[in-house]
């Protein structure tokens, strides 16, 4: 017997597609928004369906923008001597939370990972290595995950990238801030113990 | 400045209103959405678009339905006599995947919980009993939630029903399948001590 009505179906397993969202989690949402009035849903639909037209990749940077160049590329106040390379958007929208990074980025739209398949024509390597062959990049700082792909991928991008007349960085590892000493897992722990810096008063 | 596209921010905020769905995964998700093709968007906003019209209120019931009645009260197999009551559709959902209920349902659409200014004429008490008062029912099983409010809504429904010329039931509660008494809580642990059962070979 269909129990589930086949249009809340249909909601539900287009939801479950979604990462992070189950089956359990996509019905709970499903019936919310079935409780919800109409107009609800409607905004959602909405908000989906204009989505893909009018967002496109940033010619720069290959973020996500509604205009091309995107808003830090167009910033003519920012430095763009200095390119953050990260995985995708949203590291790059973690980083601009942070407000202290004032140059451009590049996104990488994906780490290596030929177990997937995934190599360096497949995320966006040709075009950085144009970008700072043809540009006036003078540091890359290396941003991808502490991840074994992320590793992975910035020692790939160090390995073909230090030819060129770039200083290439890294962001630094150690204990996260508020962090008791006593739950950090050992890695993390040696790596803050071997980077440590010299104490100054306001630290 | 205005890093995040406006069409992507509309949808991470109309995707963080939803519940259990916080700011950061509203973004995760919507930037997932937004890497993969266009069609996997335009397919999840035409299925909430056709979600409200699609689907109703079943007048025996209260569940959603694609049909009035729904595909439960029409079944003439089932049992019209035992009447279960829960709280909202994901209830009668949960109920039907055990396949061993085989009676009716009536679905309160949530639970009496004065702070939030919802009493019996917020939920569907009043249809309850007049189903009751006008139909064939023998038996009401009683399935609100084991919580406060759920457990609330239970005794005013006893209440209001002992009167009435029908057996009042309730679910079993005690120890889940599967789980070590040790870490079972001490008010479940009491609850399966005062509700024990005769042992037999099966169990």
């Amino acid at each position: 017997m269909q129990v589930i009505p086949p249009a809340l179906e249909r909601l539900i397993n287009t939801l479950a597609g979604l990462p992070g969202i189950g089956e359990k989690t996509a019905m709970r949402l499903a019936l919310t928004i079935l409780r919800r009035p109409p107009a609800a849903a409607l905004e959602l639909a909405a908000a989906l369906s204009a989505l893909h037209t009018s967002i496109q990749l940033c010619s720069g940077c290959f973020t996500f923008s509604e205009t091309d160049p995107c808003a830090v590329c167009a910033d003519q106040r920012r430095d763009g001597g200095l390119i953050c390379v990260v995985e995708q958007p949203a590291d790059l929208l973690a980083i601009e939370k942070t407000g202290v990074y004032n140059g451009h980025y590049h996104i990488l739209h994906g780490v290596l990972s030929p177990i997937d398949g995934i190599g360096p024509e497949e995320i966006k390597v040709r075009e950085l290595i144009a970008r700072i062959e043809n540009g006036t990049a003078r540091e890359i700082l290396i941003a991808t995950s502490s991840t074994v792909p992320g590793e992975a991928t910035a020692s790939y991008l160090i390995d073909r990238l230090q030819s060129k007349k770039v200083k290439l960085t890294r962001l630094a590892c150690g204990i996260p801030m508020g962090m008791d000493i006593k739950y950090a897992d050992k890695y993390t722990l040696a790596k803050a113990i071997e980077s440590r810096g010299q104490a100054t008063e306001k630290s």
